[in-house]
């Protein structure tokens, strides 16, 4: 890793993100197979489709940068929130109160990408490259967007989970 | 971990933030450390001085709950992401680039306590615990200013960055 320019340093966080997606993707499915909610289940599926567009957006930025491997880094940070929720996911659970941890934990995920994205976007429109901006942008609103629907499920799931 | 009522989901939430607030509370130090800019150092040290109190707050929750250790967890998810910052601390960087760097670490930070706080706060109340979502609460408050406050520090340090 050299951090000797911005552009480096959004080539590095966008190396870190594309890392955090392909988890992501993996994450997902587990977490959707573990959710009793028939709404909860289908939302974190929604997601797994709209994370796979997430990362074709960063697809098209890598595209258009030379030299650069997408695959050099691993995102430590998603790692370890995935981690977190999978040990989670293994424990002996009621059922409602799985669903409202699983919740937690896609939130701590939607907000790690709510922050990183924000920077890369960030960075994007410093480098003049609205396009890529714009990109970024529409990932950033879709994740807010994620986050804000995981806490209208959370309002049912969580009251179900106290009544456990 | 035992999940088999919200309060127990709770309880596993709480421990896993007063881990998160003990990494952080040893990790502000080196960040602070490695920041070149006068505004950014003093940011994270005083946000180093909010998180202990931040500590306290947690401490003055689980003074209210038998039988439970506050250190049973390691929080992995904010292990991640400071092991990420600090690879980043230890590269051959341009200063103005680094201070953005760690400004981009440290909202990770704040947004994974973003949304663990929203998360526990939101349980309090459910669990009719009011005095403690109020303490989690301004807790929660703190966390999104302290964004906010990074956020405009990143207008004029990216700058910087971009013009290395």
């Amino acid at each position: 890793m050299k951090l000797e320019s911005l552009k480096e340093l959004f080539v590095h966080e966008l190396q870190d993100l594309y890392s955090a997606e392909n988890q992501i993707i993996k994450a997902l499915p587990k977490m959707a197979d573990k959710a009793s909610s028939p709404e909860l289940k289908s939302a974190l599926q929604e997601h797994l489709q709209e994370t796979k567009g997430q990362l074709r957006r960063l697809d098209q930025i890598f595209d258009q940068i030379q030299d650069v491997d997408r695959d050099d880094e691993k995102c430590k940070g998603i790692e370890g929130i995935i981690k977190e929720g999978s040990d989670m996911l293994g424990e002996d659970a009621d059922a409602d109160v799985l669903d409202a941890g699983i919740i937690a934990a896609a939130q701590r995920v939607e907000h790690y990408e709510i922050a990183a994205y924000g920077t890369v976007r960030t960075y994007a429109n410093l480098l003049g490259k609205q396009n890529w901006a714009e990109l970024l942008q529409q990932t950033l609103s879709e994740e807010k967007a994620a986050d804000q629907k995981l806490n209208a499920l959370a309002e049912h799931i969580n009251m179900e989970a106290q009544a456990a």
